[in-house]
C-alpha cells in the first residue's frame, strides 16, 4: 500500500527490504485505555515539565551561550544538547498525536531557532565543545557524544517536519548531517562516536530526504564499529560497543543503550541496502540476547557497573540495571526487525518491554521517573545512586524525554501494513486508517481484558487480509477468534499471526479473545539468580508483589507461593493507584526463618526454612509499583519448599 | 604475661581493655605447611616483584620528585605513596619472619630516606599534592587520601621499628602524626579523610610511642565519622562511610575496604579508651555483617559498583566484589575483636577469610593477583574491568602489598596469650614462644589434615592453661582431644575454646583431631542469589568446581549434586597445581537443558531441566582456582531436582 500520509518515527524507503511498513502519522489514533492514559499524562504533565526543566536547569541556555545570545558557563552533562532535541522530538510526536497546541509549537519554533543560531557556519553544532572546550572539536569522540547529539538533532528535525511540516530544524539537522558526511566520509576523519545513535538517525534522514550520502555514512559508521575507531576507554572497547564488528558479533555486550541504539542503526542500514548478512547477524544477536540477557519485564542490562549487559544467564532481579533508555532502544530495535521480517516474536518483545519496563519507568502522575528498573527491592535497601525510588528528574536526563518521545508516537507501533493487508501489532483501543481506504476501530480494555473487537468501518472493494498477532503467552486452545460473528480457527501462521482473508464489508467485526488468565512463570534452570522462584504474569503484564499488599505481619521475603493452586484475580481500588486495579491472589506459604546468628550457611537442617502458615499473596501489575510507598517489592518469589523444586524428568541412559 | 619481645602489627597497651594479647615478634615461627609456602612465595617472589614495580612504575619516583631529587610529573593514583609504605610494611614483617636480608634492608633504608627527604618541614608528606597540586593541601580530603597515606606511613614506620629496630621511618611517621594532630585536633581543621585508615594507624602509633595525642586524634576521627565531615561525593556519604556515626550504625554499608578499615580503628580506640559502648556497636555490626553480608569465602562487598557492601542478604556469587583488600581489612577487624573479647567466632572468620579469599588472591607462583574474588565465573564471561583472571599488577596497586604485609606477619595471628595461658588460634605448623617461658611446637598438616599435635618444649613450673580454638565447623562429637596420651573431653567453653588446665612438663603433648571430612553446605533460604544450591567445604577450606576437573563433555553449569551422598576425598596431582591436592568427589546429576529459544521463562514443563546422567563432580580448594586455565568455576552448584529442594519442615497452626 502506498505511503501518502506523513511518516512516523520509522519510514522505510520504497526500495527498502522490509516485509511490513508502519502506517503514516494519524494512521492510528489511540482512543483510550492504558495507552491513552499514558499519552494523556505525557501530554499534560511529562512534556510540559520536561520543557520547563530544559530551561530551568540551564540546558537550553548552553545553546543560547553557543549562539552568542547569553552569557555564562556550560552546565550539565557533555551531551546535554541531546536532552533539548529529545524533548523537541517528544513535542513533535505530541503534536502529531493530539493536534495543534500553541504553547508546544511556540517552544518548538523557539528552540529550533536557538539551535539554528548556535550552529556554526560549517554545520558543526555542540554547545559543550563550543562553550567549554572549543579546541576539542572531535578530539574526544570516545566520550564527547558529538555524533550522538547530532543523532538526536536529526531525529528531532525529521520528527518536527513530519509532525508539523515545519522544516526549520530539519534544515539545521541536514546542515549537521552534511557536515558529518564531509568530515567523516571515507578518506576523512577515521573516528567513531563512543555512543552509537547517529546511525539510525542518518538512515531516517536519508529516508526523509532521499539523500543517499546519509545512508552511506550510516553504513560506514556501522562497518567501522568493532575495529577500534571509537578510541580508548578505561572501561574497555566493549563499553563503547567497539569490541567486535556488527557482522560477526553473536550477542550484545557492553553498555546496553549503546549496543541497542547501534542495532537499530544496523537493521536500518540492512533494510535500506538489502544487506541480508547484516540483518541475519542482528537477528542472531537478538535471539541470543532474548534467550540469555533479557529480564522478564523486557529489561536489558544486568549490571549497574558501566550500565552493561551481563554474561549469558546473568539476570539478577535486584541489582539488574534495565535502564529506561535501554527499554526504549530495545523497542526501536525489535520494531525494525519486525518490519524487516514480519515475525511476531519481535512485536511480542516490543509489547512486553512497553507494558512493563517502559510503563513502570514513570509514576502514575507522570512526574517521577525510574532510570533503573529493578525487579526486586529489599527492605531497608541501600540502592546504588541511580537505583532507589523514582525521581523528579536526573542530571543525566536521558530517560524521561526518551519515554516521552516513545509514548507520543505510540500509535506508530500499533499496526502495520503489507502488500496483503493490515497487521494488528499492539491491541490499543484505536481508530486505524491506512492510505488506501481501510478504516478500522479497535475496541478493547486490553491488557486488563483479553477481548479485542475490530470493526471494519471502511474498506476497499477488493479482498484484503487482516492479521492479528497471537502473543506467545496466549495458547491457541485458550484463545478464541470470531469473524463476523462466526467462530474461526485459531491457528497462527508461521510468522505468528492469525490470518483472516476476506472481502470485507463495512460493519464487519473480528473478535479476538486472548487468554489473560493469570499464569505462573518459572525461570529457566540456568538462571542462577532466579533459581527456585516463581512469578506471575497476566497477558502482557508482569506482576509483582509489593509489601503493602501482603497480609499484616507477613514479611514479603518470607512469602513462598506453592505454585500448584490456580491464581485468582480481584479487581479493587487501592489509595495511590488510579481506578480499580486487577490484582492477582495466590496461595503462599509463610516461611519461618531459623534464627540467624553466624554465617548464613550450614548443613541443611540449619538453613532450610520451616513453613508456618498458608496465606494469600497479592500481586499488582509491575508497572504500577512504587506508587504507594517505598516498601519492598519482588517480581520473583521463592517457591514453597512444601512443593519441592522443579519436577525433575529423569532420563536414565 | 608481660610483653618483652618487640611487638607485631597489633600491640594493645598494658592498660587496654582486651582479654587476649598477641605474642611478640618471633613468638611464632611458621615452620612449614600451607602457611609456610605462602610465606616462602611472598618472600621469594611477591615482595621482590613489588619492590621492583614500585620503582619501575614510577611510584617511588613521585616521592623523589617531591624530595627534589628527581624531575618529572606525578604518575599513578593520587594515593600511590601508600603503595610505597605498604610494601615497606611488608618488607618489615618479612624481615621479622625470615631474619636479616641485606637487599630488603637496603630497600627499607633507601625508601625511608626518600620519604624523609620528601617530608615538608611541618611534617606534611604527600607526593601527589606536593608534585601535582601544591595548592590543594587538605582541600579535597573527600578524595585525596592524604590522611589515608599517613595511615600507611605510620603503620610502615611502626613495623620497621618493631621488626628491625630502625626508627628512621618511625620518626617520619611521628612528624606526620604530630602534624596531623596539630592540624586536625579539636578546634583545628574540621575535615575527615574520605578513606579511613589513619584511625587504626594512629592508635598503633600511640601504643608504640605512648604519645596520648595520637590516640585522642584517632578517637576524634572516629567520632567525626557519620556527621558529614568527609565532604560531598556524588557516590554519596555512604561511599565515604560518613553516613552514620560509629556509635549507632547497625551494619556495614558503602565502600567495603573503607568501612572495614574504619572498624579496625573503632575497636582499637574502644580497647585503648575502655569504651564498651563503642566496642558493643562494632560487635553488633560484625554480627549483622557476618549474618547477612559475608560470602562463604569470607569475602565482603557484594557490588562492583563503588566496591560496596550490598543490602542484607544480597550475596551474588558471580558479581560479588570481595576485594582482596577487604579481606585483609576484615582480618584486621576480626582480630581486634578477638583480642577484645576472647571469643572464637572472630578467629573463625579470620581463618575462613585467610584460607579462602586471601589465599585465593594470589596464584601458586606468587606473581599474579586477584583484585576481585568472585565465587563464580561463567563460561565466555565478559568480566568487569577489575574482574576476570589474576593479573601481574594493578594501576591501583592496593591489593598485592596488602596481602604481602599480612602474610609476612602471619605468625602474629596464630596464637595469643592471656593471664591464664596460651590460646592456639590458627593451627599453623610452628614454634611458639611466649615471654614468660612457654615454648610449644605445633606439628600438623592442617588444613589438609585435621590432626594437630602440640608439644610442650618448655614450661614454667606453675600450672597454666592451654586453650585450643574449636572451629564452628568441627562438631564436638566428631572431634577428638587427647592430653598426654589420655582422651579428654571435647566440650568448648563459652568462648569456643577447648581448655586444658595443667601443670605441664616438657614433652607433654596435646593432640586435637578436627573433623575435616568434606561437608555439604547450604545457603540460608533468604539468600536469593544462592537459592537451591549446594557447596562443599572441608575444614576451613571452601571448595569450588572448575570446569577442567569435570568429566569430559559435561558442562559445569549442568552439574547438579544430589546432596544425599557422602562426598569422598581423592589425593591427586594436577598439572599447574603444586604437589598432590586433596580433591573432593561427589555424585551429581547432569541436567539436560531444554532447547533455548525465546525468553528463558515459561510454564514449569518448559523450564524444568531433565536429569540425563549421574556422574562424579570434582571440587578443588577454592584458593587453588584459576591456576590451570581461565575456564568456568562455581563454588555453588544447583542441587539436583531429583532430590527436591530443601526438605521443608511444616509447622501447621
Amino acid at each position: 500500500m502506498t505511503q501518502l500520509k506523513p511518516a512516523g518515527p520509522v519510514a522505510p524507503s520504497a526500495a527498502a527490504a522490509v516485509r511490513l511498513r508502519p502506517l503514516g502519522l494519524g494512521g492510528v489514533r489511540v482512543t483510550g485505555g492504558l495507552a491513552g492514559e499514558w499519552q494523556r499524562r505525557t501530554r499534560d504533565v511529562t512534556v510540559p515539565r520536561a520543557v520547563e526543566l530544559i530551561v530551568s536547569t540551564g540546558t537550553l541556555r548552553n545553546l543560547e551561550i553557543a549562539a552568542g545570545e547569553a552569557e555564562g558557563v556550560f552546565r550539565g552533562m557533555h551531551f546535554a544538547d541531546s536532552d533539548v532535541t529529545k524533548v523537541l522530538e517528544a513535542v513533535a510526536w505530541q503534536l502529531a498525536a493530539h493536534g495543534p497546541d500553541a504553547a508546544l509549537e511556540e517552544t518548538a519554533v523557539r528552540w529550533a531557532g536557538v539551535l539554528e543560531r548556535a550552529q556554526r557556519p560549517d554545520g558543526y553544532l555542540n554547545s559543550w565543545i563550543q562553550v567549554a572546550a572549543p579546541d576539542r572539536r572531535y578530539a574526544d569522540l570516545v566520550s564527547s557524544h558529538e555524533l550522538y547529539c547530532y543523532g538526536h538533532l536529526i531525529q528531532a528535525g525529521v520528527a518536527l517536519d513530519r509532525a508539523t511540516g515545519n522544516d526549520r530544524l530539519l534544515a539545521v539537522a541536514r546542515r549537521a548531517a552534511d557536515h558529518v558526511v564531509a568530515e567523516f566520509r571515507r578518506g576523512g576523519r577515521a573516528g567513531l562516536d563512543g555512543h552509537p545513535e547517529i546511525e539510525t538517525a542518518l538512515v531516517e534522514l536519508y529516508r526523509h530526504t532521499g539523500e543517499r550520502s546519509y545512508l552511506d555514512q550510516a553504513a560506514q559508521f556501522v562497518e567501522r564499529r568493532g575495529h577500534g575507531f571509537a578510541g580508548e576507554s578505561d572501561r574497555g572497547s566493549v563499553y563503547l560497543v567497539d569490541h567486535e564488528p556488527a557482522r560477526t558479533a553473536t550477542t550484545l555486550n557492553g553498555h546496553a543503550v549503546r549496543a541497542l541504539y547501534l542495532e537499530a542503526g544496523v537493521v536500518d542500514v540492512a533494510a535500506e541496502t538489502g544487506d541480508t548478512e547484516l540483518l541475519a547477524a542482528s537477528i542472531r544477536r537478538w535471539d541470543d540476547t532474548v534467550a540469555h540477557k533479557t529480564a522478564l519485564t523486557g529489561g536489558h542490562g544486568s549490571r549497574h557497573l558501566f550500565e552493561a549487559f551481563g554474561d549469558r544467564d546473568e539476570l539478577p532481579p535486584d541489582q539488574s540495571y534495565n535502564e529506561t533508555c535501554a527499554a526504549v532502544a530495545s523497542i526501536h530495535w525489535s520494531w525494525r526487525l519486525l518490519l524487516a521480517t514480519g515475525e511476531s516474536r519481535f512485536a511480542d518483545l516490543v509489547e512486553r518491554t512497553l507494558y512493563n519496563t517502559v510503563a513502570a519507568s514513570t509514576n502514575v502522575h507522570g512526574d517521577r521517573f525510574f532510570y533503573v528498573n529493578a525487579l526486586q527491592r529489599r527492605p531497608d535497601a541501600t540502592p546504588p545512586p541511580k537505583g532507589g525510588r523514582r525521581r523528579p528528574w536526573f542530571r543525566c536526563a536521558c530517560c524521561p524525554p526518551n519515554v516521552a518521545r516513545l509514548i507520543g508516537s505510540l500509535g506508530h507501533y500499533a499496526a502495520t501494513t503489507s502488500d496483503d493487508g493490515v497487521q494488528l501489532q499492539l491491541f490499543l483501543p484505536a481508530e486505524i486508517e491506512t492510505n488506501d481506504g481501510v478504516r478500522l476501530t479497535v475496541a478493547t480494555a486490553y491488557p486488563d481484558d483479553g477481548r479485542i473487537r475490530v470493526t471494519v468501518d471502511q474498506t476497499p472493494t477488493r479482498p484484503w487480509r487482516l492479521e492479528l498477532r497471537l502473543p506467545a503467552w496466549s495458547a491457541p486452545d485458550h484463545t478464541a477468534l470470531s469473524v463476523a460473528g462466526a467462530p474461526a480457527d485459531v491457528r497462527p501462521d508461521e510468522r505468528g499471526y492469525l490470518v483472516v482473508d476476506r472481502l470485507w464489508r463495512p460493519g464487519d467485526t473480528v473478535e479476538l479473545d486472548l487468554d489473560v488468565a493469570p499464569r505462573l512463570t518459572y525461570p529457566h534452570h540456568r538462571l542462577d539468580a532466579l533459581r527456585g522462584t516463581i512469578a506471575v504474569e497476566r497477558g502482557p503484564l508482569v506482576y509483582c508483589f509489593e509489601q503493602i499488599d501482603q497480609p499484616a505481619g507477613v514479611t514479603l521475603d518470607d512469602l513462598a507461593p506453592t505454585g500448584d493452586d490456580t491464581p485468582t484475580t480481584r479487581r479493587e481500588s487501592s489509595p495511590g493507584l488510579p481506578g480499580p486495579v486487577t490484582f492477582v491472589d495466590l496461595a503462599a506459604d509463610v516461611l519461618a526463618a531459623r534464627p540467624r546468628t553466624g554465617l548464613p550457611y550450614g548443613a541443611a537442617p540449619a538453613t532450610d526454612p520451616a513453613v508456618r502458615a498458608r496465606v494469600v499473596a497479592r500481586a499488582v501489575p509491575y508497572h504500577l509499583w512504587d506508587n504507594r510507598d517505598g516498601g519492598a517489592m519482588r517480581v520473583w518469589l521463592p517457591r514453597s519448599p512444601r512443593h519441592g523444586a522443579a519436577s525433575a524428568t529423569v532420563i536414565e541412559p
